[in-house]
C-alpha cells in the first residue's frame, strides 16, 4: 500500500517536472509540443470560418481539433492532480486560461458554433516567455510591461479628454452633414470622428459638405498634435528607464577633491579614485 | 425675522456644502449622482438621434430629458443662490457650461432640433478630476497640460507652414488631376492633402493620374517626415519635463537678477553669484 | 534739378521704409494690409474653381485678381526701384516669389486658366514671421528649422532605403494579387505600398487574394516599426536641442571649491558664488 | 608565356581597380556607369508591367532589357575572374545579388514573365554608399542601423504581443459582425485587425453594426496608444545614442575590472579606483 502511494508520488513528481520544469530535456520538449499543438489548433479554428477550406475538410478539422481538446483536457488534469496547490493554479490566469482552451468544444456538443471561442487558445501563447526561458527576452518584456504601466496613468487621463472631445466633436459634425453623407446619428458620427482622429480613415463615411469637409480638416490637423502625446508619454518614459542605468543626478561628491558628476552606483570618485560615500 | 434669516443661512451653507464640496460624504454623493446624470443625460441625447431607438421610444426619451434639464436647473439656480460671489460663478468656465447645459432644451419648445445641443453637457464631465479629487490623477494632469502648453508655440509655427505648404500642394493636384477624379477644386484638393499629410486617408478622394500618383506619393513621404515634428515636439517636451524633476525644477528664483533655472541643490545663483534662498 | 534728385531720394527713401521696414507704424500697416491682399489674392483664386461660385461670380473674381495684381506688380517696381541693390533683390528667394506672384495673371490673358497660378502667392505668407516680428515666434521657428535640419541627412538615408524597399514589395504585391484587383502594374503597386507603409491607407487599391492579404499584413506590421524612425531622428533632435539649452557637459569647474556640475551658460559656482572660468 | 601571363595578370589588376575600387577616375565612373544602369533597367522592368507603355514599345523594352543583362553578365564573369577570393564574393550577399540580377532574363527564355523578378536589380542599389564613399553619410547610416539594431529585440517582444491580441481581437470582430459586412472568416477578421491597429484604415472591410462599430472604436483607440511603443522604443535608442556622444563614449575600459561605461573625461575607474589609460 505504502509503496503503491509512493510509486503515485514518485508519478505525480515526473509528470510534475514535465508540466511545469523547463530544465530538463523532457520537460522542455513536452513544452515546445504544447506551443506547436497550440498553433495547430489556433490555426484549425481559423480554418473552420473559412467557407472554401472547411466545405472540403470539415470533418478533418472537427477530428483534429477533437484530437486536440482531449489532449489538453488530459494535461489540465495531470496538472491539477501533480501540483501541490491545486485550488491556488485552477484560479491563477494560467489555470483559468488552460479550462477556457477545453471548454469551448465540450459546449460545442450542445451548441454548434461555440467551437469558434477556442481561439481563446491563442492565449496560451504567453507563456511563451516562460518557456523559452531567455533572459534577456524576459528583460526587454520587463522593461516594455514597466515603461507602459509607468505612462498608464498619463494616457488613461489623456484618452478621458480624447473622448469628451469626441462627444462634441462628433455632434457637431452630425448637426453640419446631415443625414445623407452617412453621419446618420451620433454615436454614428462619434464612431467617424474616432476614425479620424486616430488616423485610421476608413473612408466609409467622410464628410460631402464644403462646411463639413472644412470642420473634418480641422480634426485631423487637431488629431495630428493628439496622435503625439500618447508617443510623448511612452517615449519619455523610455528615454527615463534607459537613461537611468547610467543616470547623474548630482547627489554622490567625492569628500577629497569635491567633484560631483558621478554615476548614481558609482563606488569611487572618477577624478581622484577616492572612494564615494554610498547613498 | 432674524431667525429665519439665519435659517436661510444655514440652508444655504448647507446646499454649498453638498453642491461645491468634495470632502464630506453628501457633497461626495450628489457628485457622484451629477456625473451619472451627465452620462445619462448625454447618452440620451444620443440616443434619440438613432432612427431606430427614437421611433420606438421618442416620448420616454423626451420625458427622461425633460427630468434631467429640470433638475440641472434646480442645480443652476441652487449653485447661483449658495455662493458668495453669484457674479463670479455665472461668469466663470463652469458657470458658463452650466448654463448652456439647461438652454438647449428651453430652446427646443420653440425650434424643434434644439434639443441636440443638449450634448454640450458633456463638457461638464471636465469637472471629473475636481470631483474625484485623486491627487496623483490631478498631477498627470498637471503634467499633461503644462507639457503641450509649452509645445503649443512650436507646433502653432508649424501648422502654420503645413497650411502654406497645403495650398501649394493642394494646387498642384488640382492642375495635375483635373476634375474628372475628384479634385473638382482647389478647396477640395486642399482638403485631400491635409486628408492625406496627416495619413488618415479616407480614400474618397484618390489621384488616378499616373502623375498624380507620383506626387501623391510624394506628398506621402513628406507627411512622413512631417508627422515625426509634432511628435518630436511634444515628446522632448516631455522628456525635459520628466528628467527636470531630478535635477532643475525652477523653484528657485535669484532675488538679485531673477534668474530661474538653478539646480535644486544650487546655493548660489550662476548668473551673478548671489546667495539663493534655502527651499 | 538738385532739387528735384533729392525729392526724388527722399521719395525712394520714404517707400523702403514703408515697403522693407518694420519699426515704423506706416511700414506695419503696409506689411498687415500686404498679408490680407494675399490672403484675400488666395482665397479669389481658389473661389475661382469651385464650379457654383465661379458661374456665378466668374466676372466679378477676375476684376478683383486684376485689381491685387495690378497693386502687387506697383509693389513689385517699387521695392525695385527703392532698394540699394535691387539686383540682388530680383534674384533672392522673396523677390523670385514676388515675380511669380503677379506673373501668371498677365499670362492668363494669352493662356486662360494660367490663373490659377496666382495660387504660388501664398508662398508670400512666408514673410509673416518677418512682419510679425515677434521674438518669441521668431525664436521658435529657428529651433524648429535648425532640428529639422540637424535630422535632415539622417531621413534622407532613411527614405532611401524605404525607396527601394517600395520597390522590391511593389514587385511581390504586383506578381501575387495579378491585374484583377487593382495591382495593375509594378508603379500602381509601388504606389499602394508607399499609401501602406506611411499608413495613409486609402483603400482605392487593396490586396483581394488571401497571400495578397497575409503580404499585406506583414507590410503593415514592417511601416509599423518604420514610422518610428523618422519620429525617434527628430524627437532625439528636440531633446537634444531642448536639453542643450540648460546643458552640464561639466567642462566648468569652480577654482575655489572643486564643483563641478555647471551649467555650460553658468557664471557663478553655484556651491560657494565664485566667479568661474569662461570657456 | 609568362609576359602573357603577367600581361593577364595586369588585366585582371585593371579590372579589379575599376570594378571594386572607388578611388580611381575610371572606377568611380564606372560606378556611375553602373548606377544608372541599374536604375535605368528597373525602370524597363516597371514599364513593361504597364499595359499602354508595353503594347507599343514591347520589342524595344525587351531588347534594351538583353542588352543591359548581357552587361551585368560580363560585370559579374569579370568580377569572379578579377577578385582574388572568387568563392568568397559569389556566396557574399552582394555576389548572390549580383547573380540574381542576371538570372531572371535567361530564365525568361524558357518560362515568360520571369523577367519581371528582374526587378531585383534594385536591391544592387544598397552599393550606393559604398560608391558614393561620403563619410557623413555612411555615419549616418551606421547610427540609423545602431539604433534599430538596439531596438530590435523590444520591438520584436511588442509585435509577438500585438500578433496575439490581433488573433482575439480578429475572432470577436468575426463573431460580432458576422458574413454579411466583410468579415467573411477569422484571417480575414485578423487582417482587418492589423489593417486598424496599424492606422493603416483601408475601409475595404469596415463594420456596419453599432457594437462592431463600438469594439473597433476601442480598438482604435488602442492602437493609438500601441502606435506609441514602437516609436518610443526607437526615440529612446536615438536619444541615447546622441546623448552618449557627449559624455560617455564607451571607449574607456577599466583593466582592472572590465567595466566600461566611464565618462570621457574620467581618470579613475568609478567602480575599482583603478586609474583609466589616457585616451
Amino acid at each position: 500500500m505504502t509503496k503503491m502511494k509512493s510509486q503515485y508520488e514518485s508519478f505525480r513528481e515526473k509528470i510534475k517536472v514535465i508540466l511545469y520544469g523547463t530544465d530538463t530535456v523532457l520537460g522542455r520538449l513536452f513544452d515546445l509540443v504544447l506551443l506547436g499543438l497550440i498553433l495547430l489548433s489556433v490555426l484549425l479554428v481559423m480554418m473552420e470560418t473559412v467557407q472554401g477550406i472547411n466545405q472540403k475538410y470539415h470533418s478533418q478539422l472537427i477530428i483534429c481539433e477533437w484530437i486536440i481538446t482531449v489532449f489538453f483536457t488530459i494535461e489540465y488534469i495531470l496538472r491539477i492532480i501533480s501540483i501541490q496547490k491545486p485550488v491556488k493554479y485552477i484560479f491563477s490566469f494560467y489555470g483559468i486560461i488552460d479550462l477556457l482552451a477545453v471548454l469551448p468544444m465540450y459546449l460545442s456538443i450542445f451548441f454548434p458554433g461555440a467551437s469558434i471561442l477556442s481561439v481563446i487558445r491563442a492565449l496560451r501563447f504567453f507563456r511563451l516567455f516562460k518557456i523559452l526561458h531567455i533572459p534577456q527576452i524576459s528583460h526587454q518584456s520587463v522593461q516594455l510591461r514597466e515603461a507602459i504601466e509607468a505612462s498608464k496613468e498619463k494616457i488613461l487621463v489623456f484618452i478621458y479628454f480624447v473622448l469628451i472631445s469626441t462627444v462634441i466633436i462628433g455632434s457637431v459634425m452630425y448637426v453640419i452633414e446631415g443625414k445623407e453623407s452617412g453621419f446618420t446619428s451620433i454615436p454614428v458620427s462619434i464612431y467617424w470622428t474616432i476614425v479620424t482622429l486616430t488616423t485610421v480613415g476608413y473612408g466609409d463615411i467622410s464628410p460631402i459638405t464644403p462646411l463639413g469637409q472644412f470642420v473634418a480638416s480641422f480634426v485631423m490637423i487637431l488629431g495630428y498634435g493628439i496622435i503625439a502625446v500618447p508617443t510623448g508619454i511612452v517615449t519619455a518614459e523610455f528615454a527615463k528607464n534607459s537613461l537611468k542605468n547610467n543616470t547623474v543626478s548630482g547627489k554622490k561628491t567625492c569628500q577629497n577633491c569635491n567633484s560631483q558628476v558621478h554615476f548614481d552606483n558609482a563606488k569611487y570618485c572618477y577624478e581622484c579614485g577616492t572612494e564615494l560615500p554610498n547613498i
